[in-house]
């Protein structure tokens, strides 16, 4: 899921990049969600108690949670976290029992800066990793990211193409390994 | 203002304490915001460009502008800024030019919690930072603030109220200077 | 290993407890490292280039290299990481290739404020997971940690230690399911 | 001063750069400290008790107390503050009381990479913070800085100059503000 509610959103891109990586691979299936379809209201304590929590922050959870692993895309606003997923993620951590705990997370932005999210995916990271999610050590910053991607939506750079294909595989692997009985 | 939309937030009332604080002191005006009475929809990039920024962010931003200096109270959420928070800084920051340049803000945070939201302060100082804001290097987290105020709402601690009354003070001098003609 | 150079450091008391809590598990061998036995000068490209990697920096990241996990318990200085250990930290990132790719990592800390310094763990995870480790998402923050431990030097509240064991099995599984072949 | 001690340092360029546009400003006078002139051991308690804080802390704390505004160019190491600018702060928060309250603070960065020493910045942020120092809200980390300077040492690109020019001027009436008698 791309954390942009942007129809032509640059972490859209970057995300349907992903689904084709997983998709070529072979081995695993991909949903790719659409951040506009789980819209809510800001959180607030006292309509959490007058009339619980949003059934979109519910229904995302489930998807979530159904997940072998998620693959997040977020801008950086504000040299942080968006407010939009964060208060998206503070919605699902009132859910309990958490249904997040050892879920494992890819975190990757994109931005047309040079610094491609990367103050954004900082503070993300944080959150998730409070809501028990095992954050996958790499991220993947795409910087200059309006001039990454082809008009039919692929990567310009090999090297990029590259480096994401190996960033999956080794986080699919991470996340096997995550969920193997042992 | 407290970012907390709850009537009975901890946070509402360490601002509280703090406005009687300058009261007491006479010598600047003070007014306490209700975070209540500026809810916005989440930040959307399409909803902006079709119908603009939402008046409640205009208003925020204006009653901010007119202020010599700010008081913000925060919370922590999932070890982070609240996500209502911060998703009111992104729509505020798309207001342009920005009304907040070297703007003075103090941040206070209070939790239950022995953290006293200080990792809620860490991320909340570089967005507003990022707006442009020149926020006080310290910052009071109060912990165990639930146990922290008197039933009418005064401090218990006097060493909470001791450090509350010089904070301020020093604050509003560092303010006081960074708007002077020099 | 504790980050403290200190004899007397809490850090190194709270180290004992987990290797405490490791040996009654008796399922895994641990070996409680000396910070002071790994001191080395402040890192510098020229020295670098002239004279290589400290020893003391070798012969730790082998250390490290050789264990199936680390703890690592660090005090916050002025909010954020320990000098003495990002410098540790910057030296092994020199070594080629990393020793440390893959490796499963604990976080604790541990200081007399209140905020059982948090602030350090925060900066710490960030160069640690930038090292190539897989940090575990919890991680314990002791606060008031010079009122603790008892003279013997076991847990005075029994939550702590509770807690301590629960989070120590947690990881060693999720270290063990990170070292199956799957 | 540039947080790095060597020798051909981009932040060093960077530094220069910096002293050369006060220089032309003709209004205040400029120092430039080589760090490498302040090179001490790494933190150790015991040491300080025994021996107190080493003479280079002193005199760096010394020559930061004497100037009326510092700026700081510093390289991020494995995501976060160089081990060795830390491990400075660390050493110079030990003097009381605090020669650096209020202190005005300007943080630059200069890296080969796209990313500009920007998560270098944000961590060594919090500590300079942390120390009592204004640290300016902005920073200016300077990617692809092995492309940014001319055989001559200047700014290739003069968008570059004229951001560095503004900032200068912007900082310094910061700093000149802060220590009016108001």
């Amino acid at each position: 899921m791309a954390a942009s509610q942007r129809k032509d959103s640059l972490n859209k891109q970057f995300i349907r990049e992903v689904a084709e990586t997983v998709r070529m691979g072979k081995e695993h299936e991909v949903e790719v969600a659409d951040f506009k379809d789980f819209k809510m209201p800001v959180y607030d304590g006292d309509d959490e108690e007058a009339t619980g929590i949003p059934e979109a922050a519910k229904r995302l959870a489930e998807l979530f949670a159904s997940a072998h692993a998620i693959v997040i895309s977020t801008p950086a606003y504000n040299g942080g976290i968006p407010g939009t997923l964060k208060n998206t993620l503070d919605w699902m951590s009132r859910i309990s029992p958490s249904p997040f705990t050892n879920k494992p997370v890819l975190l990757l932005g994109a931005s047309p800066g040079m610094l491609g999210a990367v103050r954004g995916l900082a503070h993300a990271r944080v959150s998730i990793e409070s809501l028990g999610c095992m954050v996958y050590p790499e991220m993947f910053g795409l910087g200059k990211a309006h001039q990454a991607f082809s008009e039919t939506g692929r990567f310009v750079d090999p090297k990029n193409q590259e480096r994401l294909v190996k960033l999956v595989q080794h986080f699919l692997s991470f996340a096997a390994k995550l969920q193997s009985r042992n």
